[in-house]
């Protein structure tokens, strides 16, 4: 994300081949912060639960430890829990995208934000 | 694109809704300057002819100006080259993904990196 529209950066972090954060997985922590809950915070975002789960599980396995404890329950149940861990995963995923806005200061970038067009041609 | 493997940023900008550059779009830039055609850049990326000329077009209608002229030909036919507008938005936008690099001097990417697993646990 950056303050200038123009630019958007999307920061990935791998663990081997698996995505361990990114931009979906951390809005998805977020929202189970906000929901207490895998199906509740996978409705706020318009995503299947199946998806949510599995990005959950993706974490889960990706980190030296868990990021999110799912309490057990009924089908879809319990509600679940950011782990400290996980809280802080987030806090320094959200820095180092504000640090990444820097990227509109680029000499680079300003040439390019020189040549782009205001509005796409049709 | 990362000195360290664990991290992988992409730079997308965009003018209006639409991305006028991004990894895919400068990818297929380079595969037409090598081939000096779109079709031949399209098999090259394994992507699809129709596909390779959608890129080309949201490019042409983003920028101050066309990034490739195609000549006209038979069917798939004539060649294509990356204009001069092209060249000098492709080498800016590498520099930018190469100058993003220095992300992984950020003490919170420093943070993130130490608690990533080697690998995913099964």
């Amino acid at each position: 994300m950056s303050g200038d529209f123009r630019l958007k950066l999307k920061a990935q972090l791998y663990c081997g081949a698996e995505i361990a954060m990114g931009p979906g997985k951390a809005e998805l922590l977020e929202a189970i912060v906000q929901e207490h809950s895998i199906s509740a915070a996978a409705r706020a975002l318009g995503m299947s639960y199946r998806r949510a789960w599995m990005l959950v599980d993706v974490m889960n396995r990706c980190w030296s430890g868990p990021l999110v404890d799912s309490m057990s329950g009924g089908a879809r149940g319990g509600g679940a829990v950011v782990t400290p861990l996980g809280q802080e995963i987030l806090r320094h995923y959200r820095a180092l995208e504000a640090e990444l806005d820097m990227a509109t200061h680029i000499p680079d970038y300003a040439a390019l934000a020189a040549l782009i067009a205001p509005m796409p041609r049709r």
